[in-house]
């Protein structure tokens, strides 16, 4: 400690919102250097350095093979593949001297598949798996959270290629055995949860989500066991309901309800129903959004949902990527007359509409439901309003806010919602690569087939902070014995010379066994400052030498259960090892 | 070798003109990305990380600690050090998504001078020495020669930090002896030469060059010890010669004579010497360029320099850095009347002369010594013009190419040129960056000092190549055992199922012993076509199961000596282990 390039801090620095970013950088183990950038220093540097080393060991063991790519990549195999211009905003671009477009790349599937594409032309080759561990770059719109979203971030990115669906969905159970395995070692809990691709295409996606209030991920579960990414929640698509009774549309005067409450209030008022009262679940809410496309097109865009839900903008965007979602100005609606503000009911809505304004509606809003909604004049609504009858949306959309009891959708109970940290990804991309960049193999029967692949991520620097959100207490971190930085922290305490040599003994006999060892032999710190140090620091095992050590003893301590021991200093090496080989 | 992501080819790649580029992609070890990028296979990333390790642990030993920045990095840091601007065209810039300017970093003196003036304040805390391992970038102007010169490529980095100048020289020293062992161990031959330090700044400097006829940097060494990259060689400068005795100037027809080949001529047969015949040597060149400043502006030089030799493009660029040479164009001889091209002459250069333009002499070039140079007017020359008495230049350069024979500036003998692949470089950057940054500690007074720093590099993507260029043979690749993609080359030859299953146990053996083992199990592959796929690969130690097994033996072979041995299946496993850990 009187040489490790390390300083504690007492404060919390002044931008960290989340345990882990406070406590990595008072611990002096990140130093920010850039938005969205951190620096490793020595201590947190060890931290990674065992994390990589846990999840490229066990991606070897399940035999993915170890390549490296640039980050700096040509232009044109993302145009190939339409992510040059997918991922908007988020890939950093940049030109060489010569003016050519280059890009730093977010993730490597097109390079991978250029690759197998180079080498590669029998199905005898396949499977084959194929992983790096590698410096990535996305410009995030919010850096945020030390470690969790930055805009220069190490991942592993593996690859798999197979000739044939069912070989697909081997390599696809052969990753996610791989990533239990390593989020175990790690000491990461974790939820698989059903998931939405993204910009990524593909089918079968899960992600590996690490429960936490910090997490920006939010996910629902049922006691039943399902579980799923907000984004990739379906909803339960209700029966038609027979509508030959129901009765025709009619308009009524509603003045002064532009929102659903004052709506529902003046219709339990004036139009009250025998069998119950009205309630915002009666009513069709008609939200208007503007996409913007990769392209720079602009599209209007009315969603169509039960007034007691929100749009949730996270599965609205899940839904139109790799469009964005920009407000509905005052402008659109001036540029748009059709459209009475507060007052929009679906019959000024949809493609063939005088609006040409796309209608989608939520799931729930099948053919025979009966809503009041508005009349598209002002201050008036209109009730009975049947859908298949009086109106037919252009299609649906999974857009509406999952709420805690909605029903999941396999029928394993009611669903709450929880937030989660990404861990990890694994999802079967399918052929869309393999078909942009035109990579086939020979079959059985020497004819030309178009290879399937899966892509299967782990961040590496967000799993440091995974940990340290999961395992950190009020003093401080407190790693998993993995991937501490050392296996023991060796505190000398008081002024006593032979205090600093038994623990200079101590730390060599540790040492030559193997182990690693942070030892604070700092002379003039009071013992105080080191253990509060030491708790910050959080290696699990902390030793104390000093004033037992006139009794031949030291102690023992347990960083995580914060029991002691006392143990004869002649035996303190072989206990210590014992208890850190445990 | 049956599921090894890997294809070995018959012929040289078309753009690949050095051995190790060839046969790293002969041998599937590389593959071009992009220009100036290369993917690492998987047999490549294993020599690439055993390279890595031993430059980790020596870094280690010497006690550098290993931290690790962010490779996009704001432009602030480097504006305030004037390499944002001084690097050129060099730099990858780039903006984000907000229009900030940002670099992908080609070295981090700005970053990690940052980081310690963060840290720390006392010279108590000195000497630091930090490093990392990490990706670089560099908008090379031709990128060539595989891994030799790339624009992204990997760079072990280092700098110390210290409060004097004592200090500074013992950090550098300790620099330079763990530069020594990890160059050992990667069994690479260098010559450690004096250097310029170029765009760095600083003073001390030297380069650890592999050499080698592919290598890039040329240098000279004397038998008697002295060693300099061609930059920073210092000519010798004679001492004034009395010129009370001299002639005049007088100004000669010497028509049609616009080089210094046809003016020797003419001389000899116009103007004949009695003691000697007149050589080029006796001619003065003068020869013009313009500089290209970094922030746009040009500038016109002349140099001059004994007619017999050339200048040294090489030489002038790390003379002018940051600026860059340019040719002098036939425009500018226009625009710069008083220059009579082919007859240009000390008189019309100089900052205070017709011409105005500022002119640098080679240091040969003293005070009394006599040339016939030009007079400034067409078919006309000057002689015995005599430095010091008939023109002033306005200073000197080292721009003159050096020759075999030339005398050593530390009188140890004669110099001989050579060429060499740069594998390190080390230099004391002195005060610059932490004057630019404002990097200042208490001194033992309690008075501020500005730090003074080192700067070492090691290119350890490029280590990869020089090692492969020094070891290679014929047949292929041939590496040094530390470095090796594996310990054993197991070739299994025939259809015998009995072959098979001795190679599968034999491999089992080894690698249960700790050994990494490629394993050649192709079942329908020739043994002609396995065993020059062994040689190409280059694992040290080549074993054969094959048509020997019937009377229970196995050959061993070593790939650099071709020594063959056979050994019995049983001893097999501790025979082999015995070669490898020898």
């Amino acid at each position: 400690m009187s040489t490790l390039f390390v300083r504690t801090l007492r404060e919390d620095p002044a931008d960290a919102e989340i345990p882990s970013h406070r406590l990595l950088v008072r611990a002096g183990y990140i130093r920010r250097a850039a938005s969205g950038g951190y620096t490793w220093l020595p201590l947190g540097y060890r931290v990674y350095r065992n994390v990589e080393r846990i999840i490229r060991e066990e991606m070897d063991r399940m035999g993915a093979q170890e390549v490296h790519f640039p980050a700096l990549l040509p232009r044109e195999p993302y145009e190939a593949s339409d992510r040059w211009t997918d991922y908007g905003d988020n890939l950093f671009r940049l030109k060489d001297r010569r003016g050519a477009d280059h890009l730093l790349a977010p993730t490597h599937e097109e390079m991978f598949t250029l690759l197998v594409k180079d080498l590669y032309s029998s199905y005898k080759d396949l499977p084959l798996w194929l992983y790096q561990i590698q410096t990535k770059f996305r410009d995030e719109a919010r850096p945020r959270a030390g470690l969790l979203r930055l805009r220069e971030f190490v991942m592993k990115d593996s690859y798999s290629f197979d000739s044939s669906d069912t070989g697909l969905d081997a390599s696809y159970a052969a990753h996610r055995a791989a990533y239990i395995a390593i989020f175990d070692r790690l000491g990461l809990d974790y939820v698989i949860v059903s998931a939405m691709s993204g910009a990524m295409g593909g089918s079968l996606s899960e992600e590996f989500l690490h429960p936490n209030e910090v997490g920006e991920d939010t996910f629902v579960r049922s006691a039943g066991g399902y579980a799923a990414n907000v984004e990739a929640v379906r909803t339960p698509v209700p029966d038609p309901i027979p509508y030959d009774d129901a009765p025709s549309a009619h308009v009524e005067d509603t003045p002064d309800t532009p929102t659903i409450d004052t709506l529902v209030a003046l219709a339990n008022e004036r139009f009250a129903r025998t069998d119950r009262s009205w309630s915002a679940g009666d009513t069709l809410k008609n939200v208007l959004v503007m996409l913007a496309h990769p392209d720079g097109t602009r599209e209007s865009l009315a969603i169509g949902l039960p007034g007691d839900r929100e749009v949730d903008a996270k599965r609205l965007e899940a839904q139109v990527d790799p469009a964005t979602v920009e407000p509905f100005t005052e402008a659109d609606f001036t540029a748009n007359p059709a459209l009475v503000k507060g007052y929009i009911g679906p019959t000024a809505l949809g493609e063939k509409s005088s609006s040409a304004i796309r209608y989608l509606v939520d799931p729930r809003v099948v053919v025979g439901t009966r809503w009041v909604t508005g009349a598209n004049e002002p201050g008036r609504h209109v009730f009975d309003l049947v859908c298949g009858r009086d109106f037919t949306p252009d299609g649906t959309i999974e857009a509406a806010e999952i709420k805690a009891g909605d029903p999941a959708p396999d029928g394993s109970g009611p669903l709450e919602p929880a937030r989660g940290i990404e861990i990890g990804h694994i999802f079967q991309l399918g052929r869309k690569y393999a078909e942009a960049l035109d990579l086939r193999v020979l079959d059985e029967n020497g004819k030309l087939v178009t290879v399937t692949m899966g892509s299967y991520g782990i961040g590496v620097s967000r799993a440091v902070a995974a940990i340290a959100e999961s395992t950190h207490d009020a003093a401080g971190l407190c790693w998993p014995r993995e991937v501490s930085p050392a296996d023991v922290h060796i505190v000398a305490t008081g002024k006593d010379p032979a205090v600093f040599e038994a623990a200079d003994r101590l730390a060599g006999a540790l040492v030559a066994e193997g182990m690693t060892v942070l030892y604070d032999d700092r002379r003039k710190v009071s013992p105080g400052i080191k253990f509060t140090d030491a708790e910050l620091i959080g290696v699990p095992t902390i030793v104390t030498v000093g004033r037992g050590l006139v009794d031949g003893m030291i102690e023992l301590r347990d960083r995580r259960s914060d029991t002691r021991s006392e143990t004869p200093v002649a035996e303190a090496a072989s206990t210590i090892q014992m208890s850190v080989r445990a």
